[in-house]
């Protein structure tokens, strides 16, 4: 038996490095690492994982499940997104690309 | 104006290395390099792309989406997911985690 949830798939993509190492990728993670901590203490959240591209290294993907329908927004709105998320990820992105659907529940 | 599709995500858990680089993980990137590009070229692919976590590498990504719920299903019978994943993937895996759901079309 599983319930319903919101099935969040982000891909964002971090700006080319300055050579050096992949610079905003490597940001990108130590960032997300704190976000992702801060979003599974969300009342709503059932997952948070992120993910790099071996092949395309700027290439990031983030995995998120909310209990219902109205989680995404209201992760959007939180304090810690808005200062790590919208503040210190989005200006090291060139873009973002964020789906979201429900995923039906299966009976029992 | 977008067609339902088949989502695809699975998760992959390579057995730990043996101490040496990851060996196990490293060696999955390889093989799943070239069972992406054959799996791009079949006629209900949509998109195949891997990612693995920056924090635990041992754990992979694949986004997978098929133009019709029985995508998939195909997509396990060629002979490169045969051969690729079957053959040689899942015997690096400690285990892996497939989900797949129909994402509905929207209206024009």
């Amino acid at each position: 038996m599983a319930n319903a949830y919101l099935q969040v798939i982000a891909h964002y993509f971090a700006k080319p490095g300055n050579g050096n190492g992949n610079g905003n990728g490597n940001a990108i993670v130590e960032h997300l690492t704190e976000l992702a901590a801060a979003t599974r203490a969300e009342p709503k959240n059932l997952y948070y994982e992120f993910f790099r591209s071996p092949l395309e290294p700027d290439h990031f993907v983030i995995l998120e499940q909310y209990s219902d329908a109205g989680g995404l927004a209201e992760h959007r709105d939180t304090e810690h997104f808005q200062r790590l998320g919208f503040g210190t990820i989005v200006p090291l992105l060139e873009r973002r690309e964020v789906s979201s659907h429900m995923v039906p529940g299966e009976a029992a």
